[in-house]
């Protein structure tokens, strides 16, 4: 069957025309004006409204094992949220566990994603024990579409890796093409901070921002950049947040090196003086914590710098029940925010329709480079003939306000009750399905794909 | 009449497929595979062979006046070169006369283009004398779609404005969404180093080089950014070569500030090693002179980096007798480099085939990037619906090689004579003509336009 | 006759000891405990007081040309003033006129200065008109002891000179073994928003200091340090008041060059919130005008970690009557700040007594770093053996009020009234005299010499 | 009994005169020309000759335990050696045992040193184990006159602490006045570059240098200031050798931040082209290792800058025999280099006779500043009433050469053999007594005295 949208302002990182699409199976047959339809096309009349490529969330955790229960997004729930927001392919994160192979962890993770997912997805692949046999798995996984490998600079005893570690990894990832990236914090600063706060009986929501001060992602950033200098591997810092931490990959440039940066949609619209209300500050608890209006600043500047890359969400939520683990001890609060769902709506609300961004850099940052840096381009990530059919329409006048009692992730919060956004997302296809429209999903469980990736291209 | 690409592998900024495209008129019609075909439509054969926008070269002096007689390219053989390069608009520079208005340049300048051109073109305004008639001209310029206003901060008395006028200069643009370009290098340090060079009797080329050390260049490139920062309005720095300078871009990234880069395929391939060659030194005599390995290394570091956003090429072509008037005094060689004919084929060659820049990274310097900065975009600058038909046929294999016997532009030696090149450019479209095949032209004088342009969209 | 201070608590820059000193004639002639007494021997009570250095203070104008009269101080009032504040010499700046020699300026100043002047004193020599007559001028200022020269960056047409000048100047200089000086603020820029202030009606003090914006300096100190880089002089910023032009000189520290730095009292002790009184502000109109509390803290910083190397006044007073010349119009305001006689007691008190500094760094930056970098040094800036008996004897914990009505410079206001300070100066010794014993000066005109200089020795 | 140093040139930090010192007991009485002689004093003629205030080298390795040996120099034979070479104060530094007390090391060191040692000393507290018993014991090795605490970023599992006890110990360094110092690489990196050479039988003393590379510095380095930074506790780097490392000193300074910087003498005058010599590159295997030319230039560029406050050693001497350990594998080479002896001398000649530095800044770096540093002043570091009478007369233009031969540190070869060296130091005075006098020690064992040490005063 085909699809034929029709009229819409066509919107991708280097182009923007008025013009029709003809979608045929799962891909993008033709871009043209008053093109010729073929028979039993279902037309969408995109008149006044524009459309852009689907969007590539590359940080999200689902059904991610937390105490003997999960973040509360499954692949089904989470992937149809980000449907609804727009997004088409989510990359999630598989945990090695540490003294255990990267083969179980990517079968485990399989095995939860599998027939679940509504939305397309692939796989990070989170080394958090790097040895010899894991050493030798690395190319084993590139071959298996996983070709980027994130690793953890905090969480010492369940995800951190050490130098040594980095060191090794990003030397044998290098020699098969591949792409490491860091939660790029110091885990032993923070730790230390964290053991005062609480001796200190300083529990509230603030001394969780308090323990993540600027200096521990600005000194983790940097040293991930030195290293990842010295073994020439690419690198990519995940949610990175602040001025310290975005002056650390601008002096790398320096020295001729590259260092790819991907902030989160919360960073650019959010700051901590949210964590100043003790009741309700477990929301925005997450890791790296918000940061000031100054950071908000630099990121902004940083995107277009084109030094900031990607917007993703670090999307991870948990019930306000699973929250409350913390209500009397910050730290026992289960990390995240979910962002899912509001990341393009909110970025082009925030930052397309107050003139902040262009279009075209709106789609760069939700769609394209994440395409190009972590393989999928140009499968994805873009508007092109014989690209998947991933599509989607907005209205950009269109005046609407977010709430957990309308949202689709599987969270009882929501971190922007009662904003209103300017530009509301209408109709989502997905590899030439409609996905998303009038507000309800038209493809379940199952539909979603794992995507294998190649290598970075950008 | 329409005209159908077939089968090509079309490389946009943010696309890689493999399709046809159908041209109707001036304008690009639609995009497909197995597009059905008009009547009377010519097919060009595509296949095997890339498919990208058509070039922009911002950076380019045509008929430009100079000690009684003009630099060697007219509107007419300067545009057809570039057709013939695969550049398809360039952008030159009206250079107010210091004491006379701008329109009086811009009517002499458009006096000349008009009726001349055989590609598309559009004008810098060049603000040599800022004065508070000038100031009233600006808005003025902007209506008539000129809204780049280039500065020199050197050649004290002919065209330098000194910092007062900067500030003036950029206020007054900025009021007016307008960009202002600066010439950054420190005039009366050269002059001074020039006139000391000359006194000692050091007159051979390589003195030219020496009378402009890094130094020059780096001081007025942050000086340049430091008043566009304090001014608040969008900058953009030509012909940028050295780390020196690039390292003070680097560091306005963290106040916030972007500035925008161009360098020329001159600096990224070729080094200051030439003004040795005493006897042929003057070939590379331009200003800045080349420089050193380490610059170059930091020029294709800053295109990945996203810092340097455009290759031009500074063109300015002289007749080798013409730069013998500085056979025995270098400071007599007329300053310019021959190269609007070369730069896609170099950059593709160097850039492309060596694995150094992607596909789409080259469409991003050569074209699309240009396109945004200067307000073309995105009626040129990339392939997409409604768009001008300017479209280059790339053969990414074919090797050839440079010569001044078979060059297009009006000038009797090569800066790159013998140079062996991997991919060469076969059909140009413009505006839905063929106007580059088989090494021929096929639109004559007068077909070329003069485009108004918009704001900055980047 | 002899003099001897006993059991003083001698602090120089590198010593912390109680003792006595004897002085012989015009030097110090030994330094010990319950040293034997010579006949006819003055005996000073020093128990339970500091003996310093006798301060250098390298920067006043004293007695300056301006507006057909002159800056309020004269050799006598200014050095007997300084004297009262602990600063034995001063080094004080010619000014070359324009199309004039340097030595017509030098004469001139001698004139003014010889047989006048209660304390020490040197010149630099301004050169604000450098070209062949002058350079040939430069070798016989130093064997004038003018070993320092001092270039404006900013005051075009009268005081400035251009970067062709600067490099010209600063190989002179340099092959002479001098050091060149700069006021280094941006003076194109500076002019600029004067005129734009004023043609808007902005014309209170206020203006004076936006007229001046951090750039202005931050921009100017930076090409100094390139230019002087460029040539290898010897280079010094004098009266640096704010971050980005320290910053300017960190950066340079990288590229292993050395500024040395000079702040000025009232840059650490006062900020530009001053300038909101409206009625009051023309007495901080001084040029660069204070700055801001993130400043002040990186001035201090500055001196902790060796990079600013002198504290100095630019003292250069002005009646209020002369100020009021400018009460419509802060442009027409005589800028300068009258601070020569509060230089040691200000900084004694908000820095040492408030443990910003050590005693020992109080002494480097208020005489001894002065001696070494412009050639006074071992004469001057210590208490050694042989050198001349400058001496000052502080009460470190005597309160006192600074005000117009008890200072002894000849300025009728104070920018300080009612200050409130830790530490006294009680007792001065200048080549072995007593110059100022109970608030009273015991030397009078003519006793202060010209002090030939040598090269910096830092 | 009473001394007389007649007629020197007395060279202190802040002084240069021709004068007589007099001596009483153990410490300096008077300073003067002609001084009355007491009777029954010693008269040393020092008519040509300079005398310098006792160095202080404030990083010896001293009977350091090894593989169940020592550092070939024990207190006796490496402070006598230190004498020789004009050093009559070293600190050494005590190593807390994993898992003991600070209190158990610093008996043990104690024992060591006390009664053996012939000239002056102290120790550095190296904390390798914080926990909350460590904590305790801080405020109770101050109050011992052990101000100083050491950290090792490298060596795991014997030295090295993680950056979460790094916090805890500058916080309660902090709090007691005291001074954090650092060993800044990144010992994980480092481990795995050995491990990886060794594995590809990369033995040679050239992969010890290959496996400590800049950024394994500079990266330590920045890190150590980011933490100090947040702690605000003052800290200091140890024998930093390089450019990356130094630049991070220079970054801290744009926050603020003040980070004292030691080298040692052999980064500032050898370089690691002498690893290619594969017999006797042992000789040079120190941590950090060696650097380039670039390194050098910017460590002499830092003296000059202020930025380099101290050049110590890092006397940690090996017989050749031992150093044979690692002949077929660089990792069992054991580290270190004997200079105690030569470091005065060698900078004198390499800095002060080629006119790299002044004579002052000479004794700046020798001496001074470590003694303000580690609160040795003003009874050491100087040359003043009341202060420790350690003085060195030195003849500046005496030629000497180094050797193995002649030298007195207990290793049977020098890394200097064969140097010609201009200045040498002809005698010493410690504490009132000749310790050295025409090439002969003059004091024993145990005239050594440990001297307890304050807080930082710089």
């Amino acid at each position: 069957m085909a699809i034929l949208l029709k009229s819409g302002r066509v919107i991708t990182a280097d182009s923007d025309s008025i013009c029709d699409i003809l979608v045929q199976d799962e891909a993008i047959a033709a871009i043209g004006r008053n093109l010729p339809m073929p028979e039993n096309v279902q037309v969408i009349d995109c008149a006044g409204k524009l459309i852009v490529p689907g969007g590539i969330d590359p940080h999200v955790h689902l059904s991610m094992p937390f105490m003997g229960t999960f973040s509360s997004d499954t692949y089904e729930t989470g992937t149809r949220a980000a449907l609804h927001g727009g997004t088409t392919t989510v990359i999630d994160f598989i945990l090695q566990k540490q003294g255990n192979s990267l083969r179980a962890a990517f079968e485990e993770w399989s095995g939860r994603a599998s027939g679940t997912a509504v939305g397309d997805y692939s796989f990070h692949m989170a080394v958090t024990d790097f040895n010899p046999n894991t050493q030798l798995e690395i190319e084993d996984m590139v071959n298996e579409g996983i070709t980027s490998f994130k690793t953890f600079m905090a969480y010492k005893g369940a995800l951190m890796i050490d130098d040594a570690q980095m060191v090794g990894l990003m030397q044998e990832v290098k020699k098969h093409g591949g792409l490491v990236t860091a939660h790029a914090t110091n885990g032993d600063m923070i730790d230390t901070l964290i053991a005062q706060h609480r001796a200190q009986g300083k529990l509230s929501p603030l001394y969780h921002y308090l323990s993540q001060p600027e200096v521990t992602e600005a000194e983790a950033s940097g040293r991930f950049a030195d290293i990842a200098n010295y073994t020439g591997v690419n690198a990519y810092i995940v949610h990175l947040t602040c001025q310290g931490a975005l002056n650390q990959v601008r002096r790398a440039t320096e020295r001729n090196q590259r260092v790819l940066v991907e902030t989160c949609i919360q960073y650019l619209v959010l700051d901590a003086s949210l964590y100043e209300n003790e009741a309700e500050g477990a929301k925005w608890v997450m890791s790296p914590p918000l940061r000031e209006k100054k950071d908000q600043a630099t990121l902004w500047a940083g995107i277009n710098q084109g030094l900031v890359n990607v917007v993703g969400t670090d999307h991870c939520p948990f019930m306000w029940e699973q929250k409350l683990l913390g209500k009397d001890d910050f730290s026992k609060i289960p990390n995240g925010h979910p962002a899912v769902e509001h990341r393009m709506e909110l970025l082009f609300s925030e930052g397309v329709s107050k003139g902040r961004i262009t279009p075209q850099k709106f789609v760069e940052v939700t769609s394209t480079n994440a395409g190009k840096i972590f393989g999928l381009f140009p499968r994805k990530g873009t508007i092109s003939i014989g690209a998947d059919a991933d599509l989607v329409v907005i209205d950009p006048e269109k005046q609407h306000t977010i709430s957990a009692a309308t949202h689709h992730m599987n969270v009882d919060y929501s971190g922007y009750e009662g904003w209103e956004l300017t530009g509301k997302i209408e109709t989502v296809l997905l590899r030439g399905q409609v996905a998303i429209e009038a507000g309800e999903a038209r493809v379940g469980p199952g539909y979603g794909q794992f995507i294998k990736r190649g290598k970075t291209a950008f």
